[in-house]
């Protein structure tokens, strides 16, 4: 009953390994067209139809919508998360940290190229789908060694206190998010060449460690 | 034929300034539930119920969705738009020029609360119904002033060059937006209280203006 949309594969590999293809197929199907139209507008039949398969095996592996969610968040955003946020430890400078996510958080998204549009869709939007299963998928203890850090230096002067120290892992997460998801958004408006993940990172670590200062000062 | 949601009003009162008052109900109607649930999931029989009006008054006034979002850009949105641009001139620092657009644009969406989630869903986001108007709103001739400015400090040493001076204009306007829209879900991650948007608006310039850096530096 199997297909897979690969034809050259022996047909004696065993069915686990086919099925784990399938539903692997599946997933990847989603996860692209929730980045371009949106979880709501995403029916089993059109995941299915993409990946070239049929709707019944969507609800074989996936049994309905929020199981399929679920799946999305434990299997392709939650070890996003987990490799951005665990290599934060205490002792380190607010600087290094911050250098750190937005580092990794590119490296991780360039990996996922489906994820900030569905980020800003599915997380940030008022009544995004995803919202509640990635709020659980936060690590609060690493993100609070954040804000401690930013805040201590605060107490010394090191960091100017308008500044808030947590509000601010909204804005390091947004930008990144932000400026991914709309890349091709920006090349259009400004009629420039659509930069690189690469570039954009560079362009949000200045701005969080110095914004217009220059950064030998 | 006119009815308004507000039954004191004197029967005397001009035909010409009911139907304001009327088409006035329906365009707030129709921002708040755009705000909630996007252009896509708000019919025009909602937006008539919310106004206590029918939905031949949303034909009358609106003919069709492409002209109703045409009046929700131009009345509602180009407005704000040339509010926050319109004072930035050459010669001012750059510094100057952020501090004045961040402040102007918070002010701007305290009067129109309902623009930070729709401008998240309808411009920033793949295939978002304002996209196409709201970008023909921009002028370009002042974002190009501020970018100017960045550049031509960053000649001379004053500003990091890993800035993109161009990036930065999206950078503004999406931490701005992005906070805005966000605050209550930035709330509820946190166990704090709703951060007020004039305190959003210090942490964006203080974060834009010198970022991890003392302000003093």
């Amino acid at each position: 009953m199997l297909t897979t949309r690969k034809p050259k594969r022996s047909p004696g590999r065993p069915v686990a390994s086919a099925e784990g293809d399938a539903r692997d197929h599946l997933l990847t199907a989603a996860t692209e067209l929730f980045a371009r139209q949106g979880v709501a507008a995403t029916p089993f039949a059109a995941i299915a139809k993409r990946a070239g398969l049929t709707p019944a095996m969507m609800h074989y592996y996936f049994n309905d919508r929020e199981h399929l969610l679920d799946c999305v968040v434990e299997e392709k955003i939650a070890p996003l998360i987990a490799s951005v946020w665990s290599p934060v430890q205490p002792n380190a400078s607010p600087e290094d940290l911050i250098r750190g996510v937005v580092e990794r958080l590119v490296a991780g998204v360039e990996r996922n190229p489906w994820i900030p549009s569905t980020w800003m869709r599915e997380v940030l939007n008022e009544g995004g789908l995803l919202r509640s299963r990635v709020l659980r998928k936060l690590p609060f203890d690493k993100v609070r060694i954040l804000s401690a850090a930013i805040a201590q230096a605060q107490t010394r002067g090191a960091i100017e206190t308008n500044l808030d120290p947590v509000l601010i892992v909204f804005s390091i997460l947004g930008l990144v998010m932000m400026h991914l998801a709309t890349a091709p958004f920006f090349a259009e408006v400004f009629h420039r060449k659509e930069p690189k993940p690469q570039a954009i990172g560079r362009h949000i670590t200045a701005l969080l460690l110095h914004g217009l200062k220059p950064s030998g000062q």
